[in-house]
């Protein structure tokens, strides 16, 4: 049995998007994305669910701070998707569907990169309470 | 004390939205609505709850069909409302900010129309679960 | 400005009940309450919010000790429907189609009498996440 | 590390039941189920979560469409399983106790089927909001 | 009808407290508050819903920003109540029982020298999501 | 594929904590756990989901009674720290700090021992709605 311990924060953000794929034409966008394909946008309050592994510190009783772990967020995430217009502000989804999946995806590139590789990562994303997702699925 | 009985039913729509006022310049925007002003919008999943009070019915124990409430408001509400940008796809909101408070009181306008004038009406509309509203307020 | 202060106690059962009106033939039944009308019966999680107002005790501070008031809620209400069948186990219900509204009533009527008459007593009852009823109407 | 990422859509049904075993006597099952072997049984609203976890669409950049699954969940599951009495109306459960447990069994079986077999599938059913049951065990 | 609108903001604190009355003995304490009495402390994370209401500004469609509102709330009672002791740490507290009720009134009585007159002013406090109170009652 | 069903039961219990480590100064206390640190103790109310994974029952449908593992809970972890300071009041804790990593810990070592070592354990702990822990991690 692993003596890891999970440790998870969540945060939330609001963002607009639309879901197309630019390659196609509209009417196969329409019967793929149906209203989620309005060229004016909708938007979600986005519930994010960040989930940290490891062995709690002697000295702490910490896997790791939760604090820091939500200013990692903050600075890193929040900073760039929050009230934002994901198809045309942030970067990462210039050529990318900003589908749940591929911002759970996203999120987990991100932050993998700010933890120390001790650590295991995983995300899961709300896009409303009943449609959600998580990356790497367990 | 009134012998009427409140329903409610809850139903959400999601929706892009930008603040601003067309008569300001930007920088009154800005500093005004801050983020909420991103010109490209940001968006919410909106939850709404319409409380309709009156004297239950003898014979069938309703005060009004809750599926006949819920109808309504899709017809009504969500068919206008749901997956759309509230400043460009919502004719309501072409002259009118779509706050929070003004959008629950166009819901309130929409509903009240539908309803036998017997029942009392008042909407709730959570724009996320710490920021919501209340029209009339009680 | 009124200085009572309300206290709100949440309890929950479990119950079966049907939704028909006996002095009706099957086909209004089913016109009117659908499927709630299944005769084999179907149920629901009831989640009960009970609000007493009053004026905080010097003493104690306590409008009236939530302890009692759940005690209150379990041996009245708690006892009489709790996994039971609303139309067959529940007396209150002989005559009485148990729709939210009349079991929201029923309820009122059962814990006015526990409560002294200072008190301001209202009932609300969910009976999904997304019907829900309140017994007097604010 | 998978590549697979998941996707969760959370559907409700309301539904009688009652546990017990017909090959006991009453006070055995009295005794095993208590209050919930009343013979006129009681009822919940079930939320149904499932969980399919794929590759997404390099095209789409979904797993599977969020609308397909929540049409397979009402075509297959809760056209069957809501507003029924489990034991008298749902087949599955002529010979087998309506637990948790085996609801969830059941409801994996049924979707199992209509899901392409790339896909890994997890079913959680929640009973009450403190008492929920997950299958397969993860 | 009231032309208000009711806008609502929530926040949340952590404290450990202890309910008992200087002036009666241990038995008299422990008979009334139970284990709510533990001379040690206990402690709640306490939800806080703020509602004013008034009519919305023309120029913004704000009754007022739940921004300052939000930081008004942060200010003057969440540096005061968080992660605090109650009973030692918070000057109000000194010979007033913090129960959930008075707990209401003295953040009534902080915010309503912080809101304009022309603002009506309630407030809700959830100890548990079972135990909660409301300021004046409505 | 597991043919282990998972049966998860929710409870909670409210205590008083703080966090420190004997063997720092203050200044370093305060510099790793912030307010957390107060001396005069600060509370929460722990949400605590309990998960055990078996084989169901062919007799019952059960994989344990749900009633039983929640009489399990109540004696040997509620009774321990609900309406108790953790630091002062709970053995486990005299020389571990009451993190919520710590204290899933300890959680899951006192169930352990209560439960066939056929059964799967896994405990998940709510400091508050959005910082939580689970042990061992999945």
């Amino acid at each position: 049995m692993s003596k890891k311990v999970a440790v998870y924060r969540r945060e939330h953000f609001n963002a607009a998007h639309r879901l197309y794929n630019p390659q196609w034409d509209d009417a196969t966008n329409d019967a793929v994305f149906g209203k989620c394909n309005n060229p004016n946008f909708h938007g979600h309050n986005y519930e994010l669910e960040v989930k940290v592994s490891g062995i709690p510190d002697v000295q702490t009783g910490y896997v790791m701070d939760m604090k820091l772990l939500s200013d990692l967020i903050k600075e890193h995430v929040l900073e760039v998707f929050d009230h934002r217009n994901l198809n045309k502000d942030v970067s990462y989804f210039e050529k990318l569907n900003p589908t749940a999946e591929n911002i759970a995806v996203v999120i987990y590139e991100i932050l993998r990169k700010q933890l120390h590789k001790k650590f295991d990562l995983q995300v899961r994303l709300y896009e409303t309470p009943r449609n959600f997702v998580e990356y790497p699925a367990s």
